[in-house]
């Protein structure tokens, strides 16, 4: 299911190839993130026009809204969203933690208080893994307990323990016909604790692993390093993924590491605030050093708001409060990931990673609004 | 500029043909409404697709956003916004109405206290006109004075010297390049003041009429009857269009009292609210009753929203706040009005129109809440 083509000679950057039940994946690939059925704003001609192949649902959301009886009755969440391109479900994991103020976590799961009405849903390996066999998604992902950055040791090893305890069970449950299930690595920036959990998870020999426990409000080494410690012990013929990360800049350095699958909700949330992502670094396009520029978001993007609009008229959308602009500024960001995993994928398989990397890391100037609006979790 | 093609052998209706600077306009045309140099939600590839071919813009939000001196850098609105189709701009005299509570009108036009931070703006003969022309919309409309359908006799008398007096005014003003200018009959449901106001517009020599004071919260017998005591008197080989209207029902109707132009704020601002327009009436597709349906919103319509997705879909992307649902029953609603009016003119053409039209009434179940929504003036 998955093929690994190269390894680049100046990192840990790997060209690999994932196929699923839905089409073929090449990584490294930023998955485009559709908790709601839909990635937001955009609609699926879109994103299959922008080279967008595979995206994300979240369980825990879906369970909720529109809910299983649904979901079941539409034929599972491709056919319900008209997407027919791979999708990767979040179990719901990342809800312990993003959720921490209306769950509580007991033996057999967490028992989440509705967001919504206050009803009462439990979901453990069980539910979260029946409820993804029946959204019939490509990749589901074990239920886990994601632990906030300021866990203390003892916290983090609670979480670590049941996160294993939790991914045998995942191990055990059924599945839809070809889907892939992915075991998610915990422990925080301790050493030990990751390779602990790493092992455990390798015996259950899952179709991939994810690192978890990142994306959660920690300062970029942090996230590094947890990476880092996540990814040394991943078997080399089984795909990676980093969960909820992160800036374009990061995703680079990420692939570096030996990342092979990302998501985040940055290209779509900040466009709806007014933000760009460019190569130099991301430009709020509200302000009034755009009103006259009647260049696009991005010389040379090839996406559709930069191949029609300019700056100017996407600044007065976004100003007056018109749907378009936020529409667009979604559409060239998200396509601006897209890309930038192209360009990776390019340098890897033509061997100048390398000099790829320096060059993105010069050009690129990280702006500390849009890496707060990354540890600000609300979306995924 | 405009050919007569065909009159209707039983009802007023009328086939035609309007050229203009930037392309051909069939009629009868329903225009959609791009107040504020976009039609809200939708791209202008989308209204390519869905057989657009002349949509409007507001002279008086225009110049309060982005401004005509980024308009004018920009080269005008077709090159701002990067719509090459045809553009007909309304003249600010629909805001001398629907925004009574914050102008004065004097002698030479009206004063308006910006909507938005309060400066003052003048609004006239000569500044819409001049508004128009560097615009360069295909159509200017003349500034008028849009009175509300509960004046008194005496105010609505003064509406329509003012309007007569304006108009004269702007035939005096220079244009665009090709630009065409339509007068606008005032006289609310009054015989005599509709007939004067028409046979001076008429001298005037404009290139089209328009049928105002409609759409200003009037009932409906009484917006019929308003536009009957205007259409009278209109010269057969010019375009006459009817400023506000209104519903699928309404437009049928109106075709039939031999108008060939329609805007109207309807199929984007109902789809806003989840409703949808189908040939049997309106639907609001956040009801319970659609949440299994997995029918398109219509059976048999060739719009992008039909063509991809369910009611059941639509409905849970509406309910959980997805932008996308809203974009769809904007795609949808767009399309609905502007197939009615090419099966309008393919009847007319056929020789069939008495029959579509009674099938269409026959079929068609108005809404009040729609027809109340239609009375609430806020978008154009």
């Amino acid at each position: 299911m998955f093929e690994l083509l190269k390894t680049d000679v100046s990192s840990k950057a790997r060209l690999g190839r994932l196929t699923t039940t839905h089409g073929v994946v090449d990584t490294p690939v930023f998955m485009s993130v559709g908790t709601q059925a839909s990635v937001k704003a955009i609609d699926p001609r879109e994103l299959r026009d922008m080279g967008a192949n595979i995206i994300l649902g979240n369980t825990y959301h879906l369970n909720i809204r529109p809910g299983m009886e649904i979901l079941r009755a539409a034929g599972g969440l491709h056919a319900f969203m008209n997407w027919q391109g791979p999708i990767l479900t979040d179990s719901g994991g990342f809800q312990v933690f993003s959720l921490a103020t209306i769950r509580k976590i007991q033996q057999h799961g967490v028992e989440f208080r509705s967001h919504l009405d206050g009803s009462l849903l439990f979901l453990g390996p069980k539910e979260a893994m029946g409820i993804q066999r029946e959204l019939g998604s490509d990749i589901a992902m074990v239920f886990d307990d994601c632990p906030p950055h300021t866990s203390t040791p003892r916290e983090l090893r609670a979480a670590v323990e049941r996160t294993m305890r939790w991914a045998g069970e995942c191990r055990e449950q059924p599945r839809a016909p070809g889907q892939m299930v992915f075991g998610i690595v915990q422990g925080g920036i301790n050493p030990e604790l990751r390779e602990e959990c790493a092992r455990a998870l390798i015996q259950l020999d899952f179709n991939g692993y994810a690192i978890g426990g990142v994306s959660v409000g920690e300062p970029e080494p942090e996230m590094m390093r947890a990476v880092e410690l996540g990814e040394q012990f991943l078997p080399a013929d089984k795909p990676r993924y980093a969960m909820g990360l992160g800036t374009p800049a990061q995703l680079v350095e990420l692939v570096a590491r030996g990342v092979d699958m990302f998501d985040c909700v940055l290209p779509t949330r900040v466009a709806r605030n007014g933000t760009a992502f460019t190569r130099k670094g991301s430009i709020s396009i509200k302000g009034g050093a755009y009103k006259a520029d009647f260049r696009p978001i991005e010389e040379g993007c090839d996406c559709f708001a930069c191949q029609n609009f300019t700056r100017a008229y996407l600044r007065h959308l976004l100003n007056v409060g018109e749907i378009l602009g936020l529409r667009m500024l979604s559409v060239h960001n998200t396509r601006m990931f897209i890309k930038v995993m192209e360009d990776v994928r390019a340098a890897i398989a033509g061997g100048s990673f390398g000099a790829f990397r320096r060059e993105f890391a010069a050009n690129y100037v990280p702006t500390q609004k849009v890496l707060l609006a990354r540890a600000a979790v609300a979306e995924r």
